[in-house]
């Protein structure tokens, strides 16, 4: 049973999760190579017709109503084979001395974002964009019920130098008893700014960035796509809906859609722009419970994985950017595409 | 001009440096070859006899009394040729609507640990080990006189996977005029504690750790090494002062013996048990102007760099462990090693 260990200092929660290591991949990448000959032999468990290799499914989309576990859906989602958290038993907290820790219950699905193998989620159509984006929402909206969990985290790694050890495109959504500290100090930031200005600052961020133009690289009726004013990664950009919003799940239907249209073009724009990078993106949303608050504002963030994250970097939270937002901006902004 | 931006929901500050992105091998590790190939032709710049290569030295232990900027010296500091800083120019800070920056003044300074290229740091006999802890000690007594700096970062990058571009052994002091997030959050946890408890929170690990043995690598007279309760990293491990001081410079000379034995000693295991992976250290130190307080209690941080850090682990500031830190302990305390 994997378990939660909270760093005493900083408040930061770890997964100790020991089962994780009999995942071929996880350690000395040149052993990589060696694990991918494997999923040769048995074919990718991602694709149809092998729905066998994979525990059944939680969610599918299948416009030819065919019967779960078999081919024919084009959304999938199922419960990852090497989970972080364990999906059964009661959450148990104590405390260990001057230390606190949790049994590692939890959940860890993987979101299959289209049949083809060699496609990747730019690549998709629009309305199959539109799917993922559902999907999305579906899963927070039943994780939600489960009163253990305190946030679901939805996100992705493109490549292998982003984390990724499949090539079948996915992305992943973990249901965890406790705040990610990312989201916690997110939480913290933003309520401390309404304090004092009684205003949310991602508001006030759209607001000043659009006027500006500097940083934005698209923008539609309810969505914009910029470049942070101090971004800890080249090109890195997020996505914002334009009007407040604390939580994911109240995005309606023509957002959905306008959401598809930006987050398409912007993954374009960075595939044409920086040759297909590996990249990750990481859904920011409210924590469950905390569903409508004036200033947390939910968003996306992507960031290319274009260079070696430096040890000092890591362990100082001190980031070093050679590529000014403004730059990277005006070059994806301007970056043209097929469509 | 480098420029330093902080992120106004977290606090967080990175610097963008534009000048950095000439720096051949930031970006694109399949370069990497070509600017090696580079390096070779001129000869490593850190080798004795390539002195013309370097900027003017800042530091050099010469047991032979040599002059500056020639071979003879055993551990020389020069000014990084890429800085991530400049050193030149009045710190100006000012406000861009609701972001704040100032210029990116700092300095940045390449310690080179030995003479011998083909070396490392965990090879040094100790009495070598020894003078690079005091020359972290000179740069930072020497830097804390500039009253722009609010911080002295002392790192080591070993290992391309870890982020270091050139062989030869080094590590590199950074002077900032801000403190990084990592320490800042540091040290409010720990003062936080201190509010409740009145006892400095590291105190009470390094009494709970040692009493309980499990997370011990190593003890002696003066200084611990144990795995950390919730590590972010496999074999991720810590090097504490048993007695309470908040800045590494109160280090005398007899600790700065038994540091560099339990230094040495560890790394060792780690080379010889993890078969000399990749690594990054920090010294945790608290900020200049802070010298003497009983809350925060300066360290090392040694994190062997063993897996892909994945884009969620990143953005989320959640982090998945697949090796207990009792395991861990237990494995680099039993390591055997020649010595």
């Amino acid at each position: 049973m994997p378990e939660l260990r909270k760093d005493p200092i900083l408040g930061r929660w770890v997964i100790i999760a020991p089962e994780r290591s009999k995942r071929p991949t996880y350690f000395h990448v040149p052993e990589v190579a060696a694990a991918e000959e494997d999923l040769k032999r048995e074919g990718c468990p991602f694709c149809p017709g092998n729905e066998q290799l994979t525990l059944p499914e939680i969610l599918a989309y299948r416009p030819d109503q065919s019967q779960a576990d078999t081919a024919g859906w084009t959304l999938r989602v199922i419960p990852n084979k090497f989970p972080f958290l364990a999906f059964e038993g009661e959450l148990e907290k104590e405390g260990v001395g001057l230390y606190d820790r949790m049994n590692g219950v939890g959940s860890h699905e993987v979101l299959i974002e289209t049949p083809e193998h060699n496609s990747t989620l730019a690549s998709l159509s629009l309305s199959k964009f539109e799917d993922v984006l559902w999907a999305f929402r579906d899963r927070i909206s039943s994780l939600r019920h489960d009163e253990k969990f305190k946030y679901v985290l939805i996100f992705k790694n493109q490549g292998r130098a982003a984390g990724a050890t499949l090539e079948h495109p996915h992305s992943q959504v973990i249901a965890l008893p406790v705040v990610p500290k990312a989201v916690v100090d997110e939480m913290n930031g933003s309520e401390k700014y309404f304090h004092y200005r009684d205003r949310c600052i991602y508001c006030d961020i759209i607001r000043q960035d659009a006027a500006d133009g500097m940083r934005v690289i698209e923008e539609n009726e309810d969505f914009i796509a910029i470049t942070p004013f101090a971004p800890i990664a080249p090109y890195e950009f997020w996505i914002l809906p334009e009007q407040h919003y604390s939580i994911y799940e109240q995005i309606n239907r023509r957002q959905i859609e306008n959401l598809a249209r930006i987050f398409l073009q912007t993954l374009r724009k960075m595939d044409a722009a920086l040759d297909n990078p590996p990249y990750n993106f990481m859904l920011h949303t409210a924590p469950l419970g905390d569903e409508s608050n004036e200033y947390y504002h939910w968003h996306f963030e992507v960031m290319p994985k274009l260079s070696i994250v430096a040890g000092f970097e890591w362990g100082s939270g001190f980031y070093i950017n050679p590529i000014p937002p403004e730059d990277s901006a005006r070059l994806l902004r301007e970056q043209t595409i097929h469509s």
